[in-house]
Formats: structure tokens, sequence, C-alpha cells
């Protein structure tokens, strides 16, 4: 490239996220900048608050937008609810429960991992187990596993886990708002998320959300959190511990992604959350049934098959990066490789936010089938 | 406002950040978006090192914007180069090296703080004196004091740190692009910033650069980094150790901040480095002969007054919180308050970026004037 001017290309982003923000998401980044505490901007801040709570279902009121990527919400739940010395149980069903009990570890925490083979998910009964087994602060689940598209049924362990008096944290940074996920109907008391996958807003916000009972053990710390740019009850003294209030500095908010991550939120009201919920559910229907036609198959078994992420096995005899770069460097169109194990062997495409639709998926599956020659 | 419809007042920003980006770099938020591993983001971010080893004025091959606000790249710093039990001298000249120094001692550090009173600036003998009293791992120093505006100097430290073996760090947040800094001719060793001030991009970037002994250290570390998300070995299997080679996904980087971030970088070495800093030093002088027309002094001594944050004096009678609304509701002019024992008594104005130039500074005069009856 000319490295003095930007010239991206137009890229159909059916990867794991980004995906392509909507147009009206694209031009709230360019609104007139103001100060983060600006009265106006403090209006953003509810607003945004407001539209987030509704996406996770939830009434909490510590819900918010981190300022940094998915991960550096999930780092702040782990940073706030763990201390030294803390038991935790990790749900590791591929790469990113391995990151979750990494991140614990980093607090201090002694992780206890429960594992499921790649493509599997875990069943309630082993946490339970665990549970009895010896008591837990904390059991950190991944919902949605981007690195092998299996769902975590959710639904029954909360019971669990709250009558172990323990807490429940999710990472949901690939299910928010493209499957269903109830914060407070599946007794949930933290979770994490990305701006950049099904919300459709640009990578660079971290949202989450934090229960009262999650927040009464950041309250009962014996020790400050080891991070001071992620502690919750700093972040708090500018986010407004309910009801407006006055607002101290923590740190200079990224005005421009949170109008972005906003006006994301806003067109998801406006469609209706159950209504995408579907649209992504019949997306995946779209695809595999294309796939099918294409003599392709998916790798994660149908009976906890993400809808937003599709892992496809290669077929033997077509090589990864070939087929991945004529897409890109012909069609500019992105698929993603496999991760870890399943790197050479898998396709990881991601059907999310504004992709989640007929033409784009038609245009991939066009596109594979001239690159596949079939 | 209309909590559907994102509508913010166009404001002049003459707080201490975030300053009024130049339109081409608002422009650049709204490229297409593309993923964080395509081929042309990688030549992204390449340029955006090469342009910020420039301005950081530095060799570093480890000098990236971190995917966070300032205060995350001050964090990564402290994070990466500090362990449980290691001695960190802190300058405290203002609530930034307080704030320096919670961060420190969040990584398990023993801290000890160098502290002057409020406008004033720390000696370099007195740092001498500390290293002669007790070795110390790092000494982390605030350069421009953005609560008092007082500029601490620098030149002469970085001999006496290495002297003593330690390593030096500093937190240049509002000096960066905006008044000399020389990483490598200072012989800092890491140093960390934003993107919101006298480099113009939008917030949501922690500029930093770690040299080639701070590295040495993180190699070394007998423990892990409290921090996965901030780990910088981590992070530069994503953003390369030297050389292209393969690229190792670690979080998804905030794609739109990095074309603004780099677009802002692109605008200032087109101006020229040396002729920004003179431009931020004309600024302040403008603005002061302004003030000094007003009849309103500046709280900081001459000797060490930044350019870009002018600190100013409450004259007696003038209630702060006034004057503050009617510039902001009749005249859309953003100034700051004092910070915590400056506050009520003093006015915080920046002169950042683009508007380190007469017409908003003439603007500002005389909304000021108006406002004050003078």
């Amino acid at each position: 490239m000319d490295r003095n001017v930007l010239n991206p290309p137009h890229r159909l982003l059916m990867g794991p996220g980004p995906s392509n923000p909507d147009p009206r998401v694209t031009a709230a980044l360019g609104l007139p900048m103001i100060g983060h505490l600006d009265p106006y901007f403090l209006e953003v801040m509810e607003a945004t608050m407001d539209d987030l709570r509704r996406l996770f279902r939830t009434t909490n009121h510590h819900t918010i937008p981190m300022s940094g990527t998915g991960t550096s919400g999930l780092e702040t739940i782990a940073v706030n609810l763990l201390e030294p010395g803390d038991e935790v149980i990790v749900g590791v069903i591929g790469y990113f429960g391995q990151r979750l009990a990494e991140i614990c570890r980093r607090q201090g925490a002694v992780v206890r991992e429960i594992e499921a083979p790649l493509g599997e998910v875990i069943d309630p009964d082993r946490i339970a187990k665990a549970l009895d087994e010896k008591p837990a602060t904390l059991v950190y689940l991944v919902h949605a596993e981007t690195s092998t598209g299996a769902a975590q049924p959710l639904e029954d362990i909360g019971k669990i886990v709250r009558a172990h008096d323990a807490l429940l944290a999710v990472d949901c940074v690939t299910s928010l708002g493209g499957m269903p996920l109830e914060v407070d109907g599946w007794l949930i008391d933290a979770a994490g998320s990305c701006s950049q996958k099904c919300i459709g807003a640009p990578p660079g916000s971290g949202p989450i959300t934090v229960g009262p009972r999650a927040m009464a053990k950041v309250a009962a710390r014996k020790t400050k959190p080891h991070s001071w740019y992620f502690d919750l009850q700093l972040l708090f003294k500018y986010w407004g511990e309910g009801g407006g209030g006055s607002r101290a500095f923590h740190h200079t908010a990224p005005v421009a992604n949170i109008y972005a991550f906003r006006e994301a939120l806003r067109l998801i009201h406006a469609e209706g959350l159950e209504a995408r919920w579907e649209r992504h559910r019949a997306a995946h229907e779209r695809f595999a049934a294309g796939l099918a036609r294409l003599g392709l198959e998916l790798f994660t078994p149908a009976a906890h098959r993400l809808p937003m992420l599709n892992v496809i096995t290669i077929p033997d005899g077509v090589d990864d990066a070939t087929v991945r770069k004529r897409l890109l460097n012909e069609l500019n169109i992105e698929i993603s490789g496999g991760f870890g194990p399943l790197a050479g062997k898998t396709w990881r495409v991601g059907l999310m936010g504004a992709n989640a639709a007929a033409e784009p998926i038609d245009r991939l599956l066009a596109g594979l089938g001239e690159v596949l020659g079939t």
C-alpha cells in the first residue's frame, strides 16, 4: 500500500469477527467529538446502559461497555470477582475456555478446569459434582466456543451454582445478540461480550454486566484488584452508582466507540432481539443447506451447533490456506482458518450481525463453490 | 435528548482532552472495516508502529497503540515491568503521579513516592539520592502533570537511573506530540501516552514504547504479569517480534481506532514534529498574553509551565461552575475545572492538537471575557 494514504479493501467479513457494521453504525463513529464528562455524553452513557441491559436481558445496574475489546471485559470479571487463593471452576470446551482459565490464574486464583472434547460441551452434572467435591467462589463458562462452534447449554447451571453459594460468570463474546442468552432468567451473575460480532459495532468495546451477588463479592474483597484500569468500584464512580449523581474521572472514555456501540444497540432493539436471534438461526439453516449442496460438512455435532459461528470440516485433498487466500484476494471474502488442534482441518465462518442474511451467505456459498470447483 | 437518535452538540474542546480531531482523522474512523489479521491490516499495523516510533523519537521495536485508553498503556508498563516485591520510585507532582503509584501498588510492588508541592517539580538530585539509599527496579515519572500544569524536566534523569541499574518509565499522556520528548535521547526505557490530546485522534488508543532494557526485564520475569490482556509478550505475538513473520491471535484489535490513530500520526509527520511542538508553544504564548489582558493569572510557576495544559487561578468572587456552564451551554466551549485540592480554585485549559491555533484560542478568550464581563 501507499503507506501515507489509508485505502482498505472492501471485504465481506465472514470470519469470526469483526462483522461488517451497518452503515449507520459506521456513521455514528464520525459524530462530533465531545468531552467524556459533557452533560450530553452522560446522557449517552445512561441510554447505552439501558439498551445494553435489554440486550443482556437483565436489570443489573452494573452494565457497561468496557474501554477495551471483548477480552478486556472477560478479564475485568476475573480481576474483580477473584482474589488470590480463591477457587474457580472453568469450563474448557476449546481455546477460549483455556484462555479464561489462564486469565483467572493470573489473578492468583486456584483454577480447576472441567474439559470436554473438541466440539462437545459440558454436562451440568459435572459442574454440580465439582462443586460438591470442593466449594468454589466462581464458575466461569464459555457460552459460545468460537474455536469449535459449540454452544454450551447454560439454562440449568445457574441453579446448581447458586445452590452451592458460588457465582456464575459467562463468556458470551460470540453469542450475545445472535442467540438466546438470559442473564437474569438463567441466574448468571456476570457476563462479558464484545462489540464486533453479532452486535455489529466496530471492535473496541467490551460489554459486561455484573449482578448484585457479584457486586457484593466485589464490595467484600479483602484485597484490591490487581488492575486499576479494570477496577469496577472505580469505574462506577464514572459510570454512576445508580440514579445519576456525581461523576468522578477514572479514564477518558472512548467517545466515538461508544457512539457506534450505542447506535448498534439502537438498531438491535429496533429490529427486536428475538427477531434478531431468529434471523441468525435462519441464516445458519440457509448456510448449512448450501454447504450440503457443495458436499461440505459441519464439524460440530448438530445437537449443539452455534448459529453464528460455523466450523466446516475441510475435505481431504483441499488446501486450507489456498482456499482462504483465493476467497480473500479474488473475491474479497474473509473466512477464518481453524484454531489450535483444528488448524488446517477446519474453516470458521461467521454469520454475524448484518451478515446473518441471505445475500452475504449466497455470495460466500457461490465463492466457495467457485474456488472448490464444485 | 431523544434517546433514539444520537445528535451530539458541536463543542470547541479546550479542556484536558479529548481535543477536536482533524476532519481527516474523523473520516478515517469510517473507512471500510476489515479483519484484524487481514494482510492489509498487518501493513497498517507496521506503518502505525513506524510512525509512532518517530513520534516517540525512538528506535524501539516494541512500540504500539494499546487497545484501550491512555491509562491502559500506563498500566501495561507497570504490569510488565514490575513483579511482586519489586521496588519502584514514583514521582508524585499531582493526581496523575498518585495514580501511577496506585497502579504500581496493584502489581504488588513496593512503592516509594517522591513528592513535590502542587505546581512544582522534582529535582533530579532527589531521585539520585533515593536510588543511592536503596536500589529500585523502576523509576516512574509523570512528564506533564495534567492536574497542575507542570512539566517535569526529564533530560538529566535517564543517566542517573541507568547509573543505578534501574529502568525509567514516563507518563507522557499530555506531552506527546505537543512538546519535546526524546525517548532514546533521554534514556527513557518505557513511555505511555494517549490518543486524544496533542495527537488529535479519538480516545481509545494507548500508545506505548518499551525499550530493549525494559524488554529484557520482561523476558527475565519469574512470575507472569497479573494481566493477560496487557501481557506484552503475548501482545507481540500479534504485533510481530520484528521483521514480519507469523501473527498469532491475541485479541481483536480495534480496527477503526487504529485507522484514525494512524491518520493522526500521518498528519503529525506531514506537519513536522518540531513544527508541531513550536505551534503548541506559540499557542501557549498567545493564550497567556490573552489571559493577562483579561486580568487572569496562571497557577503554575513560569519556570515549568506546560504549553498545552494551562492551569488558571480563578479570581476571588468568581464562581467556577457558573463560568464553565455558561461557556458550555451558551458558547459551546468546554474547559475543565481543577482537580483534587485545586478544584474550585483553578480552571484547566487545553491547547492541544488542532486547537493549538489562533482561532480556537481567540474564540475561548472572547468567551471568557464575555462570561467574566471583563
